[in-house]
């Protein structure tokens, strides 16, 4: 079979990380990509890189592309992180990062038609997430459209489907699924606003999120247990 | 009105040069973009400063975007620029980069999103081009579609319209409205593989239709009569 090249978009979360476990335990080619984007730490990237190395990603491209030109996210410019307050509501929190997604699929998309991938797989979450517009299903349907139009791959009738294994799942579902799949959770990092020494603030949506995953799933979380 | 911002993307060639001008005739505040994607040359970004001043842009950004990281194409790669051969078959050529509008639209589309404009102004066209998928309509539709899900001004049902106007055009017709605009031709650059002094091949594909639109056209291509 030569269908089984994937791009796999790994932050080094605990979503991203698990989609990678899945789509090698489903028997793709994985080819990791990241991105340096001017979020304000590196320990994500470093995460990403053991990640991929666990999983057998057979390339691990880490791209620099400076959102900051931009800026207007709490994760690329001089906004501070909210803490102690998620938002439920369904309001978008200033963390989110304009057009953040569409950027990282844009790219990974060059990559698939480059290296002969047919499947872009990304962590996003429609469930237990931060209420971020392009982490819905009809977002990720409406891009996968375009990027069958995109390219030379698509012109010739062969398009690129995006793989959204966690789209349905909580976060509870996520951890236990990540046991499952051996991810080394030790090695994952999901906080937006870390300590100098990579410490998880606790605080922020991604690392109350986290925290409302491992309760659900009954265990303890590894980032945290030493901490 | 307060809708009336645009972000144009701007490679400082004939076509997104009588963009700009149209976009400003037609009142848009305009805002340019452009990108250093690890093309051969700089002459491009040049000629895009130039006409964003001459069009009063009320800002440029330059955005650093490493397409080499992919390669594949004789823009990016150390593949030869073809010469002498426009191939009209409809193949898609080696100067194709993948997904290189994809990329463009989405940094333009978290920009607009940015800045608050509603509309993406774009040369694309679909008549004498090279062939490259992501210049046809229906790829610009399904871009337009997607970028309605995927930001905030979408899911709150401001979505950013992509507008084209030499979608139809030929390259004769476009001359002709640039020299209607008052585009100063002469400090556009197409040209592919110019020599070391910014002089075009005169024989690359972007030549090639170049020269094709000033002779349909009936007058000399100021950037040629003096070389």
């Amino acid at each position: 079979m030569t269908q089984n090249r994937a791009i796999v978009l790994l932050s080094g979360g605990l979503d991203s990380s698990t989609v990678i476990a899945e789509a090698a335990r489903e028997g793709r080619i994985c080819h990791a990509l990241s991105f340096r984007y001017g979020q304000r730490h590196e320990f994500e990237l470093e995460a990403a890189r053991s990640i991929a190395a666990r999983f057998g990603a057979v390339e691990h491209k880490i791209l620099d592309i400076d959102l900051r030109a931009f800026g207007a996210s709490a994760l690329t410019d001089d906004i501070e992180v909210p803490k102690d307050s998620l938002d439920e509501s369904g309001s978008i929190p200033v963390t989110y990062v304009p057009a953040r997604n569409t950027i990282f699929l844009s790219f990974a998309l060059a990559h698939a038609e480059v290296s002969g991938a047919r499947e872009i797989w990304m962590g996003v979450n429609a469930i237990d997430y931060s209420g971020y517009p392009d982490c819905r299903p009809e977002y990720i349907a409406a891009f996968e459209a375009m990027a069958g139009l995109a390219t030379k791959d698509g012109v010739e009738g062969r398009g690129v489907s995006i793989r959204t294994p966690l789209l349905e799942m909580d976060k509870g579902a996520i951890v236990r699924r990540a046991l499952e799949l051996g991810v080394p959770l030790e090695s994952t990092h999901s906080c937006y606003d870390p300590s100098a020494d990579g410490t998880p603030c606790r605080r922020c949506d991604a690392c109350i999120l986290r925290a409302r995953g491992f309760a659900a799933a009954g265990v303890p979380d590894p980032v945290l247990v030493d901490a």
